[in-house]
């Protein structure tokens, strides 16, 4: 292993912030500091609630907490009020200060954030985030959404993923989202570099009136997926019990639709 | 024009779904209403408080409450505890349930989401989650954050642009992002098909103590624009008091990083 190799700062272990959405206290997030400490110097700034759902949410307008706690050996962590974007940008530009993490690391989220599920992810945006900044990052996710979901099978792949990022080093504007298949009866079969696949959540909403007699909505769906049988997509990989790596940017722009949109006409002077 | 040429669903006037991340009681949204109105059936569902800030979270875990509303002059017009993207799929899900907008308006934003700050927008999310349901979108941002902005001189360029987009259709997988110049005693030069321009907010946390004697932190930040003088890019075309409209895609798959990455070896079986 080259690791220390590619340590930066001149330090000889890398500095590596861990954070995620599910909040400090998630099982997730303590396989994920536990599996960085046996690769360098760990620091966590995570949110003090659940985020799931949050996207690229920030705080504008209201003050953030900020606390340390105590419910990791060995490691400097705090907790947050904010999102995982806030998280980010916290110990960026707070807790860190003088420091750059040399890798960010987001999770292990309690669900999936293949295909479409990447954009509504608090995990993947404190990824993105940190590649805003600069910073390698990676998203983990494990496609099963139960508190109690099993992380062991997951473990050397966490550690593999994360050591050739390492060495390799992440592309510039980019982050990795990595989903794992959930623990079933089949070894995984190994990592598939993919595409996020093109679907989206088909919504309905559950009409109920509350005690005071006023109604609520509850949002459920169904996930539709346009690129069935498509085998470069993540949600093909995790169907086949894959690891999926997909490289994410944070350049929103259509180029190919800059393109066409050169003969339109705005009809003004 | 040819509106009526395109309009779809048999309808001799396009439905336009209109919200925003300002709060359905904004003046950039009353603005918008008033000239989609125009142009056709107008339907609001907007949310009740401001959600600046947003990206693109959703609300996962607890229920949501929609009243209708009496703001507007011949509306059908809801608000929503949600954020934009809630709003977004209640409309397209319950309130319309059986017709699907022939366009999604989100604005007009009161404050600029060019350049980066397109991801945590959620005027942008409104937009791009209409894109995802496959409904042409755009949004609308006028560089001025405060509450009384004038949006007299920007009314034409939402009309020509609006119209351009519904003659030329939005090209698949993709929303508009549009950006207005704030009021000045300079005219508006036109509108730029731009690039979103690679830069991030440096930020700066202002630690205070509350009256109970607990840290609280404000964020606040600097705008670092990486992409100085590159004319292609929407920080420029503003910067020059052009219009801005940078198409958007949802495929954050970084596809030269895919490629790249061919050579990394996993170290697993």
């Amino acid at each position: 292993m080259t690791i220390e190799k590619n340590a930066l700062n001149g330090h000889p272990k890398p500095l590596i912030l861990v954070t995620n959405d599910d909040g400090i206290t998630s099982s997730g997030i303590r396989t994920l500091v536990e599996l960085m400490q046996t690769l360098g110097e760990v620091v966590v700034v995570a949110p003090n609630s659940p985020q799931s759902g949050m996207g690229h949410a920030i705080t504008i307008g209201e003050p953030l907490r900020l606390y340390s706690t105590e419910l990791f050996d060995e490691v400097d962590e705090y907790e947050c009020s904010g999102t995982p974007a806030d998280c980010v940008k916290l110990a960026k530009h707070y807790v860190l200060k003088d420091r750059t993490p040399d890798l960010v690391v987001s999770g292990i989220n309690h669900g999936s954030n293949s295909s479409i599920s990447v954009l509504y992810s608090g995990t993947m945006s404190a990824a993105i985030e940190a590649a805003i900044e600069g910073i390698p990052a990676i998203g983990f996710s494990l496609c099963d959404y139960r508190d109690d979901a099993t992380f062991d099978h997951v473990k050397e792949f966490v550690l593999s993923i994360t050591k050739a990022a390492l060495e390799n080093g992440i592309p510039k504007g980019v982050a990795l989202n990595v989903n794992f298949p959930a623990k079933s009866d089949q070894p995984i079969q190994g990592v598939k570099v993919s595409r996020q696949a093109n679907a989206k959540w088909q919504e309905k909403f559950d009409y109920r009136t509350d005690p005071y007699g006023r109604g609520y909505l509850w949002m459920a769906g169904d996930f539709i997926n346009f690129d069935q049988d498509k085998e470069d997509t993540d949600v093909w990989a995790l169907s086949q019990n894959y690891v999926s790596v997909v490289p994410c940017q944070y350049d929103l722009t259509a180029y190919q639709a800059m393109k066409k949109m050169e003969t339109w006409s705005f009809h003004t002077k």
